[in-house]
């Protein structure tokens, strides 16, 4: 950390930082120019807001220089972190693709979606229950019973199912009935959401927030893994910018930047990305040839009639098509598939 | 809602869109060029997701021309609503001053900071209990003993009491002992959160979300009230954009818009807004200037030793000279203090 | 300048770094902390590019603590700059009102709007001749002859006049027919543009680029000033940011952060900031309210048959009006009018 | 283009807007609803601004559903534009590589790199002889000798040069000497140089603007064709948004929206687009992987040295394994290298 303090900042206002400092067992170096009066702090500053420490009369400017995340960063674990799901691996060479319809509609719906996409290579069902909209007067998903369906498609197929959780209320049952809990980008800085499901040991895929930097969303990881819960995937599905043309901008930079931060196993999600159904081939492609750990696409049977999010959903046909162009450029880059 | 169909759409997807539609109970009518299949469609549209539409085949486009909100849409009530805080009244012609601390910290912090905003013209406490950090290490509040301090500081002063809400389970707590209940930016669109508040009659302050969109903010409104509380405040906090001299950077013709758009009060906050202290005065008087209903202000009997958000917190003296400022441009614009 | 090395930098790189900047005439004081090589950097750095020094070897991040601007900063410069225009003097405690059309169009258009605003208490008359329009199809403005009628309007009402240069190959004629030269948000990094005008002594209109950071702008008033020109007015115009309700989100708070690093005068345009003529009032008073040293607003006689922009231009009457709520702002704020 | 009226638009205002479109030689189709009047308008409406239209009274919103570019739109020529450069193709199934330094430092350096490039696969030779820099006093440029220092190398390689223009004064010098003139992204709306390079036949790589949506960049590409020249070449080089961890957000999905709107190339800069060395190979795998036709990728024999971006150039060794990279993507793709 990096202080700088005003120019004309008095004597005793740069002692009274020094003194803060040191209270909280930090060690402060002398940096300073011929103008300004700058401080290098030494020690754990994690737990530091430098907020705070800009609030201090005198201060100008506090660079942080120390990530100030501890568990989710690279430097705290060699190697990559692989989460087990159900025998499925995510992470550390391998890559995972998760499919399925935006909203489970009915037992029929998913039945056919969920043997479709396992056929075409897909090794993880997705499906939402229970559903984020934006309208109070949407569709808001079949709840409890959509959850039995899920199970009833992973019985029948034997694919580990993934699944959104909105509410604190139903970890318990989302513990217990699915393989892997979805904590969406509304909620990725929920904070009593996450602190819930750190208490839990159930794999979490953490979906990166609509204007969340890098930064903060490792930080989200960290309440995961600050709780006790070591199994963090990350979702990177696009961000908010002023270009509208695609419902999301797809951050692929992104993939490279958290695995060079973290060892975390880091996937994408074209369909959010781009919600635009012709789109997503290609810019699954393209994930994975940034070293992406695996792709999340939405997948319905018939997208015309679709609860939610067709105008982004592929047609099982189009996913078989999908997969096989993403397996080529995985014997490019050299992932298993 | 107007569908664009795209240049070579077949007469089959025409009609298959036209029948869904017609299904739903909406009118279609063609306003076709000499390229383009183009359709108004007629009707209550608001249940309808025209991400939903965009899904069918042939069709290139679909735009709303109605609000998609509904219930707190100006044209669905004549006048303003005013908000009864125990007595004291926000919206319509009001204005209102929330001050307080970011975080509650000891007994003896509300008490001084309480009777200092009081005395200078602030009209509701606002303090918090349960605090959103971005780091799992950073203190998370003090609390239910926090809220215990807010009600001994509403008893010492009369002042309503204003604190943030984050975990559903807390809501029959925060229902009894608090006077209006916060849902903060990063909860904006945590729609259990939203709906269980929506069960209450107690005053909501829904503060915008980080990147959220007006309809957006106006969408989670339309959640609360949806569930019968016609009760919600809103308030301008600032939005995220590249912009970064700035915490965030204060969008005051929201505040127009939102007026124009909707029958509820809106507040702003500057300190948020900003997050510098030096400019909250300023911006301040601006947000009073253009027509906001109110302020929440963040103030600190010590910013320097502020366990949160010092950097942006007045003291007792520069909240005085800012009720000040503001009242001077109340004057001017004609609204009640 | 702050230098962290990277966690495994070698003893070379290290060396190497220290060695360049002190071949620049630099000192390197050290700030190592346990983990990482921290370095200060004393002197004058507003020469190096601080991507240039990222890019040597075991560099990790390169912080910038002193601004890069010196001219244009208020450290370089004691009280403000006023801009005088022909005895209408800019900045430093005046309030300025520029008013007229988008483009000019005819003789009579504006002689009827330069006696209208004149007579509400403007005190420069703008007008564009060239136009910078994003469709090569559209209306590029009337080009001399525009500039003729705007010297005629001069003529008649004594009024100054400021209008956009897009050419280098026209800034003698500007030079000498103009008293105000006016950049555009687009060209406010078009270098050769800011060196042609920078040669003049003419006061420069320089707005803030649709996504310009605020020491991005200060920097291409610094081009100006290097070239030794003095006389610039800078003009917030709104920034691209994700929300669409509005053209643009108009910054006020870059007023705040600009008048407290630099020196010069700086004015607020809310007809381009909001793009919506019913928001342009209260803006204006807001902006009045934040301390900005003027306005800058269109004015139309007949906005619906206005060849460009009419969506965001006010009737004469709708200005006088406006005049009139930002004079009674400007009795609080004690602003000269 | 649609147009909604006011919930209470008069009866004169609906007539007087559809008076003045007829009298545009529009026809306008009747699609109101119950409670609004809403309009299609048919015929060329390309040359009509939805801002003008929205300044009618009575008018709330016109959304525009016909594209407003119409040389480059794709529905106006059929197959792929092909850029010819010196016998090298841009577009249509080939895949080319641009590479080279940021700036042209001295005739040792680009004698060196551009053999270097040419060895790995490069096609054609970048290289900046007048640059626009943030900054006044940082280095700008050999100018007039850098071109000739080009030239040479040209002469020696056999590689056709691409290098930024930036002012009008220099198109004919360029047209003489170049074989692609760069618009850079500062000057994407500069629309005086747009149109100079527009009356000329020279290739023109037209870099998007940082803050401009595709929309926007199709129609700086417009004003070039408008001119008379046809082979404009697009180059995404990254937006500027919230995230800061990278120099810009690279956005690969812009080129899947470029290629269905229009018939250009487009190619990728995963330089600029990331800032950062070690994201450029897998970044540019990414962008052969989502269909660009080519790249354009800064590579310097000492970035420690380099005067200008060294942060972001690979060594000519690092070029090489980006080449062997990308052209094992392109066997997967199917484009000829």
């Amino acid at each position: 950390m990096i202080i700088k303090m005003k120019l004309n900042a008095k004597k005793e206002e740069i002692e009274h930082v020094i003194e803060i400092l040191e209270r909280r067992g930090l060690k402060v170096k002398d940096a300073s120019g011929d103008e300004y009066s700058v401080f290098g702090v030494i020690g754990d500053t994690t737990k530091i807001d430098i907020r705070d420490i800009e609030a201090l009369n005198g201060v100008e400017k506090v660079t942080r220089i120390q990530e100030p995340f501890k568990q989710v960063n690279r430097a705290f674990k060699s190697g990559d972190t692989v989460v087990d799901v159900r025998g499925v691996k995510i992470g550390g060479g391998n890559f995972t693709i998760m499919a399925g319809p935006c909203s489970v509609e009915s037992r029929h719906q998913i039945s056919e979606i969920s043997r479709a996409v396992s056929k075409s290579g897909a090794h993880i069902l997705r499906g939402g229950a229970y559903k984020p909209r934006t309208s109070p007067y949407s569709f808001q998903g079949m709840g409890g019973e959509g959850l039995e369906i899920l199970k009833e498609a992973r019985e029948e197929t034997g694919m580990p199912i993934v699944t959104e959780l909105m509410a604190v209320s139903l970890v318990d049952r989302f513990e217990k009935d699915v393989d892997i809990i979805q904590i969406g980008a509304r909620n990725m800085q929920n904070y009593d959401l996450l602190k819930a499901v750190g208490r839990t040991k159930k794999p979490v895929l953490l979906k990166r927030g609509m204007s969340s930097t890098i930064e903060e969303w490792l930080m989200a990881a960290e309440y995961i893994m600050a709780g006790g819960n070591p199994n963090v995937i990350l979702c990177e599905r696009g961000i908010r910018t002023f270009e509208n043309y695609t419902r999301n901008t797809l951050d692929l930079s992104a993939v490279l930047a958290v695995k060079r931060l973290s060892h975390l196993p880091v996937i994408v999600d074209p369909s959010h990305g781009t919600g635009k159904r012709w789109m997503i081939r290609d810019m699954a492609m393209a994930a994975a040839a940034v070293g992406a750990d695996g792709l999340m696409i939405e997948v319905h049977n018939d997208p015309e009639n679709a609860l939610s999010d067709g105008a982004q959903s592929l047609t099982p046909e189009e996913f078989h098509e999908t997969v096989a162009g993403v397996k080529r450029i995985l014997t490019v880059v050299g992932k298993k598939f």
